[in-house]
């Protein structure tokens, strides 16, 4: 897609990410038949992120009966570290611009906290990227998500 | 993002509006870390809106047992009036073109009339924009949204 | 939108769809306020695809349950091909390029196998475009889909 993988470092988000206690993670393997993000432009689309670490998830089910919410905006800023992971194979991080999130959270009958949970994602976007992290997003609650992952998360990235 | 915000009046919108007993709202504030929408080039990618008229909503549940299909395609309206409110800040609507639409609609167990309802948006970006207001479109059944909110709307809109 | 609809003939394509034993279909005809497809540059957005052929869909109801998840990747593929007839009106889809895969899987309680759903829609765009049909997707499991379909998909394509 671009020869630019091997060559990038985003040390700048690197270093950000080492002070806030957290790094960039591999590029997590996609289980089916499509490709971690997709350059078109200077646009990235990544896909659909799950709250994988090192293959696993550290909760599994419902936000808002199995899962707490505390427990889920967490693991929505591990999907957004694995769609970092994602965009930054096809472009410099320290150069992007976050333009769209879109977060699935999988609901329990009647809870209504998916922009709680979302935040997760969001505001380590705004920690890492400042004004360049402020993006629109839309939150909704999904009845099921693969491997019975709590959220999922996809995000659209500018590299100027 | 832009400075056109203040001088902007979208007053072409504004005139159809008032013949069709509308008005182009405030935009609403987030209630979490993102903004309204974001531009980038000449696109507009918005934040999902949720049906708030100055802060409440009118009806709150699902659609097909708690909300008539009616009465949601109405919040449809006041969705993506929150939208376009959203995108004016960021470009002149009155040369906008509406690219995409995703309605998220809260369904009841065997409710399947989401076009029905999101048919409150689309119908009205028609009304408004005439041609340039045709646009693609997803409806999907969601398990849950933000606040109890029946529907959510996102639109994607271009800046020629 | 663009003048190439009436002249384009996708022949490749059509050749290896008849090899695989398929076809493109006509364009279906939205239900509702929107059009299949809207270009905007080089960027195609289709709208949301049921599995409709000729104006039918050959099993309805939720996956894990109503619906097996081979029945449903099959559904899948359907949607794909009329995503594909949908995007083919206002570009040459021998030149297409295949970015991002959004899949709605209406989804049974407690059934998380939504990528191997959204396979069937992945899978043969791989087929059809080899490296170009390589995208970025999200596989979702929604609550309810429109006239009870068991899938929903919709694409982004360029046409470079």
């Amino acid at each position: 897609m671009t020869d630019q993988t091997t060559t990038l470092s985003h040390r700048a988000l690197r270093v950000r990410l080492a002070e806030l206690g957290w790094e960039l993670p591999d590029i997590l393997k996609t289980v089916a038949a499509y490709v971690p993000a997709v350059r078109v432009g200077n646009t990235v689309y990544t896909s659909g992120q799950l709250p994988l670490r090192e293959g696993k998830m550290s909760a599994v089910g419902k936000v808002g009966s199995d899962v707490s919410v505390e427990t889920a905006a967490g693991l929505a800023r591990t999907c957004v570290l694995n769609a970092l992971a994602a965009a930054g194979a096809l472009g410099d991080l320290d150069q992007a611009r976050i333009l769209k999130v879109t977060g699935f959270v999988a609901s329990a009958a009647g809870f209504n906290g998916q922009p709680a949970v979302v935040n997760g994602a969001s505001e380590l976007l705004l920690e890492l990227f400042g004004a360049r992290g402020e993006h629109a997003r839309s939150a909704v609650g999904v009845a099921e998500l693969p491997m019975d992952a709590p959220v999922e998360v996809e995000i659209i990235v500018e590299f100027p």
